[in-house]
C-alpha cells in the first residue's frame, strides 16, 4: 500500500506560528521559500557555534538541544516536539547557534529562513503576532529553568519538575506524571547525573511520597510533595 | 533655572523598539496610548504572580528584576537598564510577572499596554520586526545565564562573567573590566553570596590574575584566566 505524503499546510496548520492564518494565507506562506527537514533518529541539524540564519519547527518528533559543560559533559536545554521552535530562536539576533540540536527520534521540520520569516510577518500581521507570542513562550520557559538553577538541592529540582509536568486538568490528590523524556535527558535538564536522579526518585518512593513504574510517577499527595519543595 | 521637559520622541528614537522608525512614524506612536512612568529609586514598579498587561521598556536607570528563592533570600534576573524592556516580556502569553520588578536608582520607563503593542506592531512592519529583535536577545541573554548555572564552582561562575564583560573593542592582552552593577547584586546574579563573590575575587587577586580597584577589575592576562575555566 503505497501511503500519500500528507501536503505541508495539513502539517503547519496547528503550528502556533501559523494558527491564525485562513487557509488560503496559509497556502501562500507555504507555497514558496518553506523548507522541509526530514531529521532521521541520531542525525544533527546543528551544531552549536554554526551560523544561524532561519528558524527551525517541530512538525513532529522529538529534537534535543544540548550544549557542552565545561566538563565535557552535555547539558539538555530542553527536548524541543511538535510545534515548538528550537530553543535558540537566534536568527533575529545575528549570532550563531548556541545549542547542537539532534533529532532524538525520526522527526520532520520545517526550516523558514530569516528573510522569509520577515516577509511573512511583513505580509501577515497574524504572523508576527504568533511569533511574539512564541518567543514570549519561550521566555518564560526559559526563566523557570533558571528559577530552578536557584534551587539549591537535586531533590527539590526533581519535586519541582515532577510537579511541573501534572496535567493540568488533573483532580484530586492522587495524580500520575508521565516523564516526557528518558530519565537521562531530565537528568541532565536537572543539573544531575542520572545516578543521583534515580536515587532521588528512589528516595522520595522510599519516603512514600511516589511511586515509579518507569516512565509512570504516581504522586501520593500533591500536598504532602509541595511540603519538600 | 526651569527646566524643560524633553519631549517623549527624543527620549524613543533611541529606544531598540523604535529605533527603525521614521520621526513621522514615531509620532503617531508616541500621540496615543504610551505612558511614562517615573520610578523614584527604591519603588516597585510590579511585583511577581501580579497580572502582566503590557510592556515597560527602560529609557534611563536601573531597574532590577528578581525573585524569591526557596530560602527567602533574592535572585536578581537581571538590571535592566536604558533602552531595555524588562526581563519577563510575558505580556503576549497571559502568565502573571515572573520577576519583581524594582528602580535601583532614579528611572524612567515607558508603558505599553498589550493592546497598543499589537495595534502598532500591525501599523508598522518595523515594530513587529523589532521586538522579536528584543525578544530574541533576551533569550540569547537567558541561555547564557543558563549556561552559566551549569558551572559547577563559584570561581567559574565569575570568570566567566568578567570575560563576558569585557569590552569588545579591546586589544592586548591586558584589559579592564567596569563592573556593571553593585557585587551583591552580581554576586545574587552568579548564585553566591556577598562574602563568597568577595573571597572569590580576592583569591583571583592574590594569584595574580586580577586586580581589583572598586567596580574596576583590571585582567592581567586573558588567556591565562581564561585557562582556569
Amino acid at each position: 500500500m503505497s501511503k500519500q505524503p500528507i501536503p505541508l499546510e495539513q502539517l503547519l496548520v496547528h503550528l502556533p506560528l501559523f494558527k491564525d492564518l485562513s487557509p488560503e494565507k496559509l497556502a501562500l506562506v507555504v507555497a514558496d521559500g518553506l523548507l522541509e527537514v526530514n531529521a532521521p533518529r541520531g542525525s544533527v541539524l546543528y551544531r552549536r557555534g554554526e551560523p544561524c540564519r532561519g528558524l527551525h519547527i517541530v512538525v513532529w518528533g522529538e529534537v534535543k538541544c544540548t550544549f557542552e559543560t565545561r566538563d565535557g559533559g552535555e547539558k539538555v536545554l530542553e527536548v524541543a516536539r511538535a510545534g515548538q521552535c528550537l530553543a535558540d530562536v537566534v536568527s533575529f539576533v545575528d549570532k550563531p547557534h548556541l545549542v547542537t540540536a539532534e533529532a532524538l527520534t525520526d522527526s520532520k521540520l520545517v526550516y523558514m529562513p530569516k528573510a522569509k520569516v520577515l516577509a511573512e510577518m511583513e505580509r501577515f500581521p497574524e504572523v508576527a503576532r504568533a511569533m511574539v507570542g512564541v518567543l514570549s513562550s519561550r521566555l518564560v520557559d526559559l526563566v523557570s529553568e533558571l528559577e530552578n538553577c536557584t534551587l539549591r538541592t537535586g531533590k527539590q529540582r526533581v519535586i519541582r519538575y515532577i510537579l511541573k509536568h501534572l496535567p493540568q486538568h488533573a483532580a484530586g490528590t492522587q495524580k500520575a506524571v508521565f516523564l516526557p523524556a528518558k530519565k537521562s535527558i531530565i537528568a541532565s535538564q536537572l543539573n544531575l547525573t542520572h545516578e543521583h536522579f534515580s536515587r532521588i526518585l528512589r528516595d522520595l518512593a522510599t519516603a512514600g511520597l511516589i511511586d515509579v513504574r518507569g516512565r509512570q510517577i504516581m504522586i501520593s499527595d500533591i500536598a504532602t510533595l509541595q511540603a519538600r519543595l
